[in-house]
């Protein structure tokens, strides 16, 4: 039996989590939950799993809360902390979505807990402190996103040392047939049309912008200590094959499966045994065709950026990732273009002074000011400019 | 180190094992080599490898080397048995081809040596008895076949009571577009033409009847004990994918690669670990496309009739096979066409009375009649009739 503590339960990755939790009883009990703002879904969790205790980041809503449920309620980001290293908690399912991940990852390693990690940008903005921590207490993390939960499978039962390479693939998202005219004009409900995986808002225009393959890049580089010039990206529309590891000897061992992201959700959970799904099954002949081609770092230059920020590594990825995670915002609120994101990066990568190797609160510092800043551009600058 | 016997070191398989000995003279040391009757290339192997012992199968070939070689040679059947238990050898490559390797297999299992096996009919025709051996002396079989090599390397740190399904992958051979009128007339040099593989004649137009393909599903079942209704095959035409292994978390692994039998060759000596090989690297932005279609049983009846004797068992797979290997000879040689290939197949296994649990003896002896009397309708008659 792992007693979870669910980080984000009422998003994307956190309810599918919850779906697995339904199925399996006798493996899985909720300790724990949070929300970002969705007091409502977040009360029939806790009547349904009867959680010890909660959190709303969202502080205005814990009122909605404390009134209806007899768990303990926490709010703002002592309260996801608090989450996160709940005593009767042996595994943290960290669902949340941008750097608000960061400090309840550092926390629940500290607090010696097992993490499933679906927020990449904790591990993007802070993985240095982050592994370190890992590595210090002696937990597992495993990866939820498919294509390191591809990438753990490809590794099982081999050695690390005898990797070549990996390559993440990558759909291309929505705009991978854009022409650059088409790009400027694109709209946000374009963007948010991915062709083949159902995801949260702020990954899907992620990946309309390839800024969610460059996150994978540096996730990948954090969890198996693999150097950058050794991790590549190949465009496969189709989305079955979820990442490849290539092995000194040539051989090449592959994850493959449905877009489902139930399977590694469970996997993350269930390892070392898989444990049965109804998922569909796989079938090669019925898909016919898998296509793959290079990536276009001229058109999606968020994947440059990734790698740049990912090699030169301190501070510089919490700063891309904090622009972007304002940029994205506000393109969704309408307020700035699709192609302002790239722009908005650039700006702050290079106006940025790098600390080389930075304490967590160095980072989290780094990535307030950059948030202050894209959102200070963003308001006061009619037309973003290079 | 491991010291090696190679039966059949003049073939395919057997030069390219050479190759990989001669690139890791620190990991690898021949024993032990034997050749059917090609008496000069194994001479100039004799005097680079300096075995201990070699054997022709040929025996009025025996003097070409007598002659001119300080080990130790011996011939027939009992020289490969002899090659296949020597004491000074540990693990024993078996690229034979056909039945003949059999005994060698047994032999070598017998007396402890590990084995490293391209020589699938041994398993198809006498799977349950070197299996019977296999387990007793504790000793590993490693298949050389690409696709169980594939299948090998998805069950690494795998839980084989969590596979729900074995895919094998099939270029659909020389003859995948080709009409049932067009099967009629097909040449031996059109069946030669393979479309990915490069490999000895045998293999080559087992590849094209697609009967490789069923011996492989035997193989599959002996090697990895999956029952027959888990073992699927799957068309794909550019052979990068060498198979899959899906989990009943609905989870799929595959291996990968160019189609180059030095890596499957490699990894079956040099397992658990991996060797760094200069084969060439998989560039799937390169390839571009890869294609996947159902496999044609009506086209194709060596499958079904493999699927048949697998799940019957016992003496048939052994008859199935004896039948095919006077066949495929009798088609090389141009005596009978293309299509009388699963007509002698057929009639055999329709005549055969099957002997349930047989030991060795009786599958050697069911092996040599049905060669016997596919000998004799060969001779005797004209047209080959259903």
């Amino acid at each position: 039996m792992k007693y979870l503590s669910i980080l984000g339960s009422t998003g994307s990755i956190g309810t599918q989590t919850l779906d697995i939790v339904r199925q399996f009883p006798n493996e899985f009990k909720i300790v724990g939950l949070t929300s970002n703002k969705n007091s409502d879904l977040l009360l029939k969790q806790i009547k349904e799993f009867k959680p010890k205790a909660v959190a709303i980041m969202d502080k205005s809503k814990v009122d909605d809360l404390l009134n209806f449920s007899s768990c303990q309620v926490y709010s703002g980001i002592d309260g996801l902390n608090k989450i996160a290293s709940l005593q009767e908690c042996d595994t943290v399912v960290n669902s949340l979505v941008g750097s608000v991940g960061i400090e309840p990852t550092h926390n629940a390693a500290k607090n010696k807990k097992n993490i499933a990690l679906a927020n990449k940008e904790a591990l993007v903005a802070a993985g240095s402190v982050i592994m370190e921590e890992i590595k210090k207490n002696n937990v597992n993390l495993m990866p939820i996103d498919s294509e390191h939960s591809a990438i753990f499978q490809c590794l099982n039962g081999e050695n690390i040392k005898e990797v070549e390479k990996i390559t993440i693939t990558c759909s291309g998202g929505p705009f991978r047939n854009f022409s650059k005219d088409q790009l400027e004009k694109a709209a946000v409900q374009d963007a948010l049309n991915h062709p083949t995986w159902s995801m949260g808002n702020k990954i899907t225009i992620d990946s309309a912008t390839l800024m969610n393959k460059g996150f994978e890049v540096i996730e990948a580089h954090w969890l198996y200590n693999i150097p950058y010039e050794k991790i590549k990206i190949v465009i496969h529309p189709q989305s079955i094959i979820h990442s490849l590891v290539e092995f000194h000897d040539k051989s090449v061992i592959a994850q493959l499966g449905l877009p489902d992201m139930k399977i590694p959700i469970q996997y993350s959970l269930s390892y070392p045994k898989r444990f049965p799904s109804s998922s569909k099954s796989l079938n090669l002949a019925e898909i016919k065709n898998l296509e793959f081609k290079e990536p276009d770092f001229e058109k999606f230059p968020c994947l440059k950026y990734a790698y740049e920020a990912g090699t030169a590594g301190g501070t510089l990825p919490a700063v891309m990732n904090a622009a972007n995670e304002v940029a994205v915002r506000a393109f969704l609120d309408s307020n700035i273009r699709f192609l302002d994101i790239p722009i908005l990066i650039r700006r702050m990568m290079d106006e940025h002074k790098l600390i080389k190797n930075p304490a967590l609160s160095e980072i989290l510092e780094a990535d307030r000011k950059a948030k202050d800043e894209t959102k200070r551009i963003i308001e006061e600058e009619t037309t973003i400019k290079n």
